[in-house]
């Protein structure tokens, strides 16, 4: 080789060297472009909404350590997270999340991501719009992922739901590195607190957003604090008792699905008058329950949810001709619609169902709470 | 002990035996109640709805044996049962159901009812009624429940959706014994194919009787016939020389959320032109896809889904220019409604999602199908 080809051959291996590093180059920044650094926010430094009380465990809905005369079966229900969202501020193109939740698996008439998946809200045009959800990872307590991504860098609200179903143990929110990320304002006003069975925790909704009372607060701006007890809303004394304790400015009871028609001619006026001491001038509105489209077909089970139904307008109407004020009543005949297909199961709304539910019920809750807000 | 005495103990030993006895019959008669001897009947044996042609395995919907040159994408779907139904008759107070399926877990965005699950109707005044459903067994292949009890002994048409996206591998429909159990009468008439996506196959229903083409068969009475396949509705060559070979009497084609903007532009007119080669007189009804809702945020995903549907409306355009007849073209602003409430993950209508499309679609394709019928 003479000094020529040495140089030559000198230049090729600088030439291909180069060509190496421009390629590794590329492909590290490819990586990075895909995958940019990621800050995560931990839910308790942002806004917590739809808390009932304080409790020491964020995601918890009632502290079970304060209110540890409550039945095993509401325990099991209060620490799930229905109901919950954080409330944010980003301009951040892309929204990731880090959770945990207790493990559970999703019951086989609710989806993984009610279940035990996050919701997100962001607000467009004044109005909160569904922006992406968060699946769970199968057989795994905890999940990371990215929400949405490819947006604009103006600043956005954002409203991020917890799962419904499961007890959620940790959550983190994530933007790109370099974005803004603030706690957000507090998006409701004035509070109604939902007692109720599963119907009010959300099954089955096809996402937690869309459980009833999520709904109701983003389209009203009123908060409808969801105290949904799936299969344990049965207006036990010591239940009774804690509901009438909480702060609220007007009271939504949803709770005759699970209680025997006996155990509602027991149980509504203690529950409705134990509220009424403690709150004088709150609203009170009693609903009739969902009717079991079983029952069409099932005569035992038609017979029972007509008695439930009966004897809480019985109960409602005697304590209206006691004199109770402000005591409302809301028929349960047109909530589902009248093709019987707005179930899941029978007795658990599916979202077509919600909507028609909500459909007949908002004007009426409007009705009444329009004066406390103004 | 006297002779009197002990005929007195004898007496007493005597009622005491028969007094067990009778508490041993009283026993074994409420298990017998409880659990009275249950019937089998294959699905075979039943009236099976649904099927696009025949198949080897009873519970595909196409043979991908005969079909070979499928991609292995779509072999995957169409062996899953989304769209069948057993048509039966019977005058049994329960209705139980014993079935097994390929086990595969339900993606975070359906419910494992719907995913893997059945779901009953049975004919009140005239019309289709939800009556009951079947859950799968977490973890398990096989299940056997009950699906409705406590009906009177009117003889009843019933129709037992199966599992939109498990493959069925086994099923059995249960009566009481001694009820009467025969095959149905087939519930619809005509036959419209519906070639399309996940949207098509069922994602995401609450359960299998409310995936679009089941509740356009129950509500008009015309067949829409289920070739959904999740993910792979891309308008390959095999797959469109597939379609035009069946027999329908026309075809519903909502194709376009799995086909890029361009594999739209290249593909649709062949889709179109082969159907019509084999078809002469079949109306072809071209949907445009659902918007998804996730573009309002997600600027790519948006331009995406506008060239998708942009791309599909002309290539329809063209086809009518060049005089092609009955070919029809269903635009799909209005699909969802207008507060982006109407999905479940910003893609797949959730069952309120499903209707409001329902009820833009219906009302055009019954002025496209009444003629067929008549």
């Amino acid at each position: 080789m003479n000094r020529k080809e040495g140089n030559i051959n000198c230049l090729k291996q600088a030439l291909a060297f180069c060509g190496l590093w421009i390629m590794m180059s590329l492909f590290t920044c490819g990586i990075a472009q895909q995958r940019p650094k990621i800050a995560y926010t931990p839910a308790k430094d942002l806004t917590l909404v739809g808390k009932i009380a304080p409790t020491e465990k964020i995601f918890h809905r009632i502290d079970t350590n304060v209110f540890d005369d409550l039945p095993r079966a509401v325990k099991k229900r209060v620490v799930q997270s229905g109901g919950l969202a954080v409330s944010f501020k980003t301009n951040s193109p892309t929204i990731y999340a880090k959770w945990c939740t207790a493990g559970t698996t999703a019951s086989a008439t609710m989806t993984g991501v009610a279940y035990r998946g996050l919701d997100l809200y962001i607000k467009r045009n004044g109005r909160w719009q569904y922006a992406g959800i968060a699946r769970p990872r199968e057989g795994q307590d905890c999940a990371s992922t990215t929400i949405i991504q490819g947006m604009d860098k103006e600043e956005k609200e954002c409203l991020l739901y917890l799962p419904l179903y499961d007890e959620t143990t940790r959550l983190e929110v994530g933007v790109d590195d370099g974005s803004t990320m603030q706690a957000g304002a507090y998006p409701f006003q004035k509070r109604v607190l939902v007692y109720g069975s599963s119907i009010v925790q959300g099954a089955s909704a096809s996402r937690s957003g869309l459980a009833y009372p999520a709904r109701l607060s983003r389209e009203t701006g009123i908060e409808f604090l969801n105290l949904g007890m799936g299969g344990s809303a049965k207006m036990e004394k010591s239940v009774v008792d804690m509901i009438a304790s909480f702060e609220a400015d007007a009271f939504l009871l949803d709770c005759i699905p699970n209680s025997s028609p006996s155990q509602v001619t027991q149980r509504t006026a203690y529950l409705i008058e134990t509220i009424r001491k403690k709150h004088p001038d709150a609203p009170i509105i009693v609903m009739q329950s969902v009717i079991r489209e079983r029952g069409y077909f099932n005569l035992a089970s038609g017979k029972r949810i007509r008695e439930q139904n009966d004897n809480v307008k019985t109960e409602v109407e005697k304590l209206l001709k006691k004199g109770m004020k402000n005591l409302y009543f809301i028929p349960a005949d047109d909530f589902l619609g009248h093709d019987h297909e707005g179930t899941i199961d029978g007795t658990h709304p599916n979202d077509m169902g919600f909507d028609r539910m909500i459909n007949v019920i908002k004007p009426k809750l409007m009705e009444v709470l329009v004066p406390i807000v103004n």
